[in-house]
């Protein structure tokens, strides 16, 4: 069952969060042996930022639009990532308080072990902050779920 | 008020925790032209993980020892970077569960105004799960906060 | 203090969110030696449904309008069945998610003392899940209060 | 994707939980095509009733011992169905309280299409209360997950 | 249903435990037409807290230690007050901090309607920080419920 | 480091806004060798209750406007203080309820030790309850931060 150091998709879902252009990023997409998607959501509507990153996770097929076993494991992976950026309520504008983040979904196989089968890395970063230019710092989210 | 690009400490300090040997971290230790200090933690205390990480910051001299409104903001940077580990309850042993962490502090001015002064980055990255060896997976928490 | 076998309202309350039919409903209601009022709410705002349960208790009489500590009473109960039916954050809308719940309430005195008086309990039964039919689970919540 | 009315996992686990003796239990079970376990845990430790739920789910084959992304969700159903019944902070000693809990797992296909696979609920049914005898009234909570 | 002016029980203890010598809180408790106790007390144990305030409510005759519907009313009225204390997460020393609190409890009737019966107030003020004299701050915290 | 006794601005804070008129409220200011604001508010909205004490620091010079990390170090105390009044959820409208607050913001040094510097005290008093007059009660927040 060891979560194999090549493999953490948590890891690699962070790094490319992290990345500051295209062509970092696209030298980690092509370095992964896995199915992955990122882009970007600024919102003071938490649902919008689920909504986001479910929508990418569909339609580059990361997930499947059509199970929902699929959207469940993604749905608690974005959740979790969510406690990370929020630190402690997961609300945005009803604290009057907006995020501007990237978001990485990365779906692979961590364990050594064929049984443990696939699992789902949601990674967010950004920052959160005043709904003002400038009045904000940065923030990280990861979540982990098997899928 | 800009954040300024070269000086986000919550990147720094998160790539600090997801550098995997010593070279790589020295490497972006001497990149950095601010205090920092990283160590590793693995307890089902959560309040040995904030001891761990307070002690460090204090003999490196990353925060002052007799002052109280450091080790305030660490206390509360910390805290932070919890809710992204632990994704919910704050909790690690009291819902049978361990960590394995490294951690990363950086005290940086992250602002272009001079006006915004230092501020601390937390960055916590490893694995969670149930007190058995492989039944875990990663977690990733950042806090962020003005000293 | 003990509580009554035959007097938990909670469990009744749950039992009666569970029942699949009209004749079953009203089977248990019939056993029943105390006040009690079910109905159905769906919604993504969580406020609709606090709403939902406070106007079907008073107008029933479970509860007296007129008199807020009935009121408190009922609010605290509804919020702890709705801790049972969101497990960790009371939001439905706001996190992308919406329910479809039978609730019930149910006033009796649960203890063998007199002196322990009457208590209120309210009990949810359903499915929570993204806002598309069938994209959705299970989820039970109970909440119970002195009145 | 639709949930089927027979196969609502979580409502056979809450009846199990509520069944009073071990003839209405044991028909519960037998008209159950799945795979099911249930005990009872009484603690103030909360790691306890997470610790009795794994080990009975295990030693009865309901998940597999050797395979974590099993107990990863089970973990976390059960983790969930505490939320229902601690209503705030998943914490028991040290906020002076105490449970006596019937707990039951099922484990089936809760949905009409096959691609949805087998999911997880963990039922809890029982008391709450300050650490005396009496002094304590009913909880309930339930917690679903894919597996 | 109008909150009496007069009768603001919360504010009472709340003054009361804001109080810095014996004459000053013997003052208010004279001027006070209800039953009411205030005491101290320090730990890293949430339980203790919680311990602390039932015990002198019950020994000073402010609530019936044989009725269990005044324990579960002050308890929670208790842990209202705490989440003032503590702000996200009811735990003391398992994220490495302890509390110095003075408590008052004020049972009265606070409602112009004699239908709305007696209410309890639980106030706390004290210091709360790092395990280590002068490393705190002040912290307040308020319960009111219906007894 | 010791808080010293005088300089409790979390104390201070508490008592302006327990005042009950503008008399008591001068007394109280003119005692003070700090800056302090203080003011009123009432919403469903908890961000109107962040954006109104916000304002008032802002226009009364408590906080500079231009300096984000003292903006920072309001919010947070602001955070903090209403986790005092909501108890559990920082959420008014979504689950059904309405504050009418007073609230003081209090800047001062309250440490005998110079190295300390300045600390921000947010204090709330008022009622929380159902939208509808008379069917509430009182509550408190006190947050405290270091500016």
């Amino acid at each position: 069952m060891t979560l194999s150091k090549e493999r953490r998709i948590g890891r690699h879902a962070t790094l490319l969060v992290l990345a500051d252009d295209k062509t970092e990023q696209q030298d980690l997409i092509d370095r992964l042996p896995w199915k992955s998607c990122n882009g970007k959501v600024g919102s003071m509507d938490s649902q919008k930022v689920v909504a986001a990153i479910e929508t990418a996770a569909k339609q580059t097929g990361v997930i499947q639009s059509g199970v929902y076993r699929e959207t469940h494991a993604l749905y608690h992976a974005t959740m979790e990532a969510l406690h990370g950026v929020t630190r402690g309520q997961v609300q945005l504008g009803s604290v009057l308080r907006t995020v501007g983040l990237r978001f990485a979904v990365v779906r692979g196989n961590p364990y050594e072990s064929e049984q443990e089968g696939e699992w789902l890395a949601v990674a967010l970063y950004g920052t959160i902050g005043a709904p003002v230019k400038g009045l904000e710092h940065e923030t990280i989210g990861l979540g982990i779920n098997h899928i």
